[in-house]
């Protein structure tokens, strides 16, 4: 991970050695299809390039203008986020001292997102394997065997799917982490001229990566769409229906989502165990500051910001993104083949219109933050927060504008001409749901409001009733969130109903579509809230690069008001990532009983948990939660008290560290956190995929030995429903719980309640350090959990029946 | 509550002043109910007795034999009770110091006794002044009109059920705690004498009030049915039949989880916010042991064991057998009609006679504990573990037999003569159910095993890792007991099936019976569980009596003994009591299901949760879950601060505590503990309430406009099934999890890790504090929240209608 010559090496107040850091990164890491690529002649690179675009837009122009469009747009965006991202590395990387601590950094996530992500293609081809060969072996329906799509090619396309999918999430994390690691530095660099600067450059390295993992749930999922569409003949007298082939896509939500669960489940681990144990012995044994040079367990911690928050985060919003997208297709196409509507192609690919838009809209949000012209001045501070709100304000305005037009252009149709606009209401609804998601998240978590103030004086009778009263707080934040994700379910689905849309017995249908519709129009924006996402991990690692490299007072304040703006943007995504997932837990549900009546010849249009075996699925599926986060949890638990061994024995071994006469081993707590966090990873994991498909499986026996026919299927929707309510009270809670107590101790330390050192601040840490896993480990792999379970049922569905 | 002539008293150690401590008793405190009674004539009251006596009887020879059988087994159980109460009572009370410690403990808890019972009776009275409006402008169902059950009547016969409920559960939780008062400072003085005869005078008093508690359960539904039954006409030509009878007692459920809810919040909050305030300026900043005299907040924690522990533990059970009892006696009577059994009173019954079997095992069980002969003579420490588990193996072993017996006596039919063996097995099912339970929430919470080991392995390294583990381990211990629950559920429900009753068109409907009578069996040896869990704070108590009269070394070790036995015994208790409320709430949901059919004159068979109304039920009733918990939690640490407040003011002001020369207040820390936790339990308990209420009936009137009949009704289901499995998988998380913190600092008490006084050992009891809330307040709240859902949502079944 990080070799020995560190060691030699000293940081600023080290006076008897040299101000270098030695390099210490080991080589350069390309990733391989990197490295063939750049292997391979300029000239017929761009000739490959040109004909795959060219390819690309024929099969496109062969399926539907749509599609064209789409391409456009996401080639349009791609062109954008190069231009950010040459923007960003012209920036100088300030002094030595800097790039030396960034290159530590670098080499550490480079090094554990390789070995992490070479285990999780390692897990990704043998499901691959297995998928193909429970395709190959289970029943078709009588359509697929009709339109020539027998067993076999069935099961190439989910595998190709799940591949593709998988290897694309795996870019959007690699994407993610690539221009973290970058942008680090230059902030911490421009942070010594200008705030405003400072503060450009992370919100447009944000903006990279958010444009290229958009961009590529899109563009992915149209490719396959038209890829398909093509080679099948679809609509073609004699072939598959084109509101069928929406059910194609699902393998690539769930490869998505696979990678994308042990991506966040190992970053997650990684970080929050080296943050806890720098923390442990750091603040609260020694009462030394954060990323303070002396601590052994800094530079795993900073590493830890770039695969758990940026690596982990990219992939999980790509798949929630494709999820979304797919079960919304899902759903268009089955309302469309419902009322007989004449072009069914708008209603299904108005996802994909929808966050074309998402890229444009967003992308004008990044470029309205904009740095000062005299960049060489020392302008006064600013509110960081302000201008990123103004960002998103011209975002949303711009969505509501462009969202209200796509709904006029594709879901328009004569059969029920006031459709579109009731569907737009729908998106309003959604982007509503949002900003009020937005806000209760701040409400719960910022310490200008009454909650966090109250887990503050709670703290000052101890660690006890901090702890008692950050889990309360938690467990009470669930309340609004619900009421107002029951209030936007309701509501959308009955202006969908009563969107005049019918199918051939005169019954209204269009429900779940407008349910569909808000959940798109809350990811309307997800571009610019990526951005703002990513903007947090990469200013908390500018402002460790700052304090490493023990730079004047003035530059770390720069940093530190930029690190607490993104302690809040981190925790009102997630609100909204949340958010999201509630809303399309609902839609990937009803795909999912979809699905099972497409493959079963039978209507599946109930789940009654009146039933015993179906109650326990129930049962289960809540069980599955509960344990899905004591794993998690307790994974990094463990992880955090080998590193406070580790790091007390350092101080023990070494006491010229305290005085910084000595240099700390940093190469030995990355190297146990990174295979720690490793090992760790693999049983929740585990849990989290297996157990569906063991319980569908089994009840599918008992089903057959008791005559009660698709109970399998039943109860794996059951598990499915309880699941998915228990996962979002539970990440709501963790995230909110641990996001407070990051806040009251913030809150603390601004001089409130005897401030930094007082016996109040130190229960502040303890609060804090629970927190941690609760709301970057397990609270967001529960986002992923969420949506992998609903993904893992559709691809499955064929083991259950 | 403790008048201030209390300053002027002084402890043992007071040197300076007489080792007296002064009557503290305001004035002897007995309920209206007994006074009234007192004062009348020996001889009328003799006479009104045998009365009584003879009309009980006289209505119960009119309805069945076995209702005569019932009686006769409750009155000779009480007639033991009344020996188990003088014998404890004749037992010596000790040194003065000793009874004078008792007093004001006894004072303490009488005040509050009075003053909380009281607001609980208010809001009785109001809820049931609601209930007779509701109940007079509902609709009623054809066959009650047909029966002359009219509306009038039927609202007459809901709330006085309704009324006695909530009087017998008040009379249960005050038994409870008026033994518990009186026992406590006998189990201090013979501890000076023999371990053996504290012990057997601690179990022998619990038995007292678990007998009470178990009887008066069993003979007021017994009274109930029987008066229904005469007055009403049952199964004569015209009238009510005898199988729609049960449906008349679900008011009496009602009344009875009511009155516990609030006792349990209002007890729980009270003795944690006690112990957790104690605790956290005693031990943690202090360092002066537990109970120790010189902490101004011990007698208030004292108090707390006697109304959180006894009181509510017994109107708990109290409700936990009445609200089993009624819905296994719905389902019985459901299914005898529709088997068309002749004679179905054996199947209506059959609970009734389940629990007087339980009253005479457990009897024998109680008494199975002796004590050595030589009782001046001290003899060497057994295990009480081991005494209290062979009087637990005598119990079982009786009940396995009275099961099978009363199986073969009541439930053999000739339509299906194997039908009582099946259903014997399924009470054998729910009594390994139970002790399966039981051992696995003593694997999770006991710190020979492996969980609480590692547990307190992680407190070495500081508050932070120890929470984070604790919280894994208790959301980890939720998925075994869920695996047992969910293999019972299934194994009963086709047990039942299979059992060969069938209904008119040849259909298995012995199902659900199955798990009731499995349920039945769980609780089969109820009365000898709630004595093992009254002796935990028993024995607490004496302790604390014990510590706080300084008494020697010697004695203070027994009552730690017996003190540790009962931490175990009560965590198991927890677990046996999630366990049945699990079973249990399957029943109720049938139940409340049958009810609504009976009422709206329509089949309702299923509860679709694809229906996104029922979706949003779901979401709300899981939501509904943390919320409480939250309230729950929140008031226990909210009351906690002003206790540690308080104390440390007390330190601060009067420095002379600290070397016993000042005498602390602890009449005011009783006095804050008791009108805060008075003011916070209503929160919670009118959130669980009102808010089902509300739910259905706007979801009747949102279904009213949309068109969906009995959407009010289906709602309010999903809302109940996912309260419910929340709600188990909340409970088992915070109790396991307070179990365990509790034994892990226990633990190192013992000298692991550093033993008391380390830093490990200041982690570990930061854990402990947190755990309090959850195990004592929360948790048990839950399980009567599960139970009081269920019984709301029959009784109040019209509203949603």
């Amino acid at each position: 991970m990080m070799d020995d010559d560190m060691e030699s090496g000293s940081l600023g107040p080290y006076q008897d050695k040299p101000r270098t850091f030695p390099n210490m990164r080991s080589k350069a890491y390309t990733p391989l299809i990197f490295r063939v690529l750049l292997g391979i002649n300029v000239r017929v690179l761009v000739i490959l390039l040109l004909l795959g675009l060219g390819a690309i837009f024929y099969i496109g122009a062969s399926t539907s203008p749509i599609i064209v469009f789409v391409f456009t747009v996401c080639i349009l965006s791609f062109l954008v986020s190069i231009y950010l991202t040459k923007w960003v590395l012209a920036k100088d990387e300030g002094p030595p001292e800097m790039v030396q601590i960034s290159d530590a950094i670098r080499d550490g996530a480079e090094g554990f997102f390789r070995t992490q992500y070479g285990s999780i293609s390692k897990m990704a081809v043998l499901l691959a394997l297995v998928i193909l060969c429970i395709y190959l072996f289970r029943n078709t329906t009588p359509q697929q065997e009709s339109s020539g799509l027998g067993r076999s090619t069935s099961a190439y396309i989910t595998v190709a799917a799940f591949l593709l999918g998988a290897l694309c999430s795996g870019v959007a994390g690699y994407v993610g982490m690539w221009v973290s690691v970058r942008a680090n530095v230059r902030v911490s660099s421009a942070a010594r001229r200008s705030a405003r600067e400072a503060l450009q450059i992370a919100t447009r390295a944000g903006g990279f990566s958010a444009i290229v993992v958009v961009g590529m749930a899109v563009i992915g999922i149209a490719i396959l769409y038209a890829t398909f569409y093509v080679w099948l003949g679809v609509d073609t007298p004699g072939s598959m229906k084109v509101t069928d082939l929406p059910l194609l896509l699902v393998g690539y939500g769930f490869g998505a989502s696979f990678v994308a669960l042990f991506a966040q489940l190992g970053g997650g681990i990684y970080t929050k165990a080296a943050d806890v144990g720098a923390d442990l012995v750091g603040k609260v044994e020694q009462g030394i500051p954060e990323d303070d040079p002396r601590n052994p367990a800094v530079i795993a911690d900073l590493v830890g910001d770039n695969v758990g928050d940026c690596a982990a985060r990219g992939a999980d919003l790509f798949e929630s993104i494709a999820a979304e997208i797919i079960s919304a297709m899902i759903l268009g196409g089955t309302m469309a083949q419902q009322c007989k509507i004449e072009d069914p192609s708008g209603f299904i690919l108005f996802p994909l219109v929808v966050h074309s838009f998402d890229l444009v809209v967003s992308s004008v949000g990044i470029f309205s933050i904009r740095g000062t012209r005299e960049s060489g001045v020392k302008a006064p501070i600013e509110d960081p927060m302000t201008i990123l709100q103004k960002g998103y304000s011209v975002t949303i305005v711009l969505a509501v504008l462009t969202f209200g037009l796509s709904t006029r252009w594709l879901l328009y149709t004569e059969q029920a001409p006031s459709a579109w606009f009731n569907f737009a209401m729908c998106g309003l609804i959604g982007i509503i749901t949002a900003y009020i998601f937005v806000w209760i998240t701040k409400y719960y978590t910022d310490y200008k409001h009454e909650p966090v103030r109250t887990l503050a004086l709670s703290s000052s009778t101890g660690h006890g009733t901090n702890i008692i009263a950050g889990v309360s707080l938690g467990l009470e934040s669930t309340a609004l969130p619900v009421l107002v994700i029951s209030l936007s379910i309701i509501s959308a689905f009955w202006l969908g109903r009563t969107s005049g849309l019918i199918d051939e017995a005169g019954n209204p249908t269009g429900g779940l579509f407008g349910t569909a519709v808000a959940t798109m129009g809350m990811l309307s924006t997800a571009a610019y809230v990526l951005t703002m996402d990513m903007f947090g991990p990469i200013a908390d690692n500018a402002g460790g690069i700052v304090e490493m490299s023990q730079q004047p007072e003035s530059v770390r304040e720069i940093t530190d008001v930029l690190d607490a703006v993104g302690n809040t943007t981190k925790a009102t995504t997630k609100g909204f990532a949340i958010g999201s997932a509630a809303l399309a837990s609902f839609l990937l549900f009803s795909a999912y009983m979809d699905e099972v009546s497409a493959f079963s010849h039978e209507p599946f249009k109930q789940v009654d948990i009146a039933i015993p075996e179906i109650f326990v699925g129930g049962l289960l599926g809540s069980m599955l939660i509960f344990l899905f986060s004591a794993w998690a949890c307790s994974a990094v638990g463990r992880t955090a008290q080998e590193v406070v061994n580790e790091v007390r024995r350092q101080f023990i071994e070494r006491p010229g560290i305290m005085e910084y006469k000595e240099k700390p081993d940093y190469g030995r707590c990355v190297a146990i956190v990174a295979s720690a966090s490793l090992r760790e990873m693999i049983k929740p994991g585990a849990l989290a995929i297996i157990s569906p498909i063991v319980v569908g499986f089994l009840f599918r026996i008992l089903g057959y030995y008791t005559g009660q026919p698709l109970l399998g299927a039943k109860v794996v929707a059951a598990l499915l429903m309880f699941a998915t309510v228990s996962g979002i009270l539970m990440a709501l809670f963790l995230n909110t719980a641990g996001g407070a107590w990051d806040n009251a101790k913030k809150y603390i330390e601004t001089g409130a309640l005897g401030g930094k050192g007082s016996d109040a601040h130190k229960a502040a840490v303890t609060g804090d350090t629970v927190g941690d896993p609760f709301k970057d480990t397990a609270g967001p792999s529960l986002h992923v959990l969420i949506k992998m379970l609903a993904t893992i049922t559709l691809v499955m569905a064929p083991v259950f029946l």
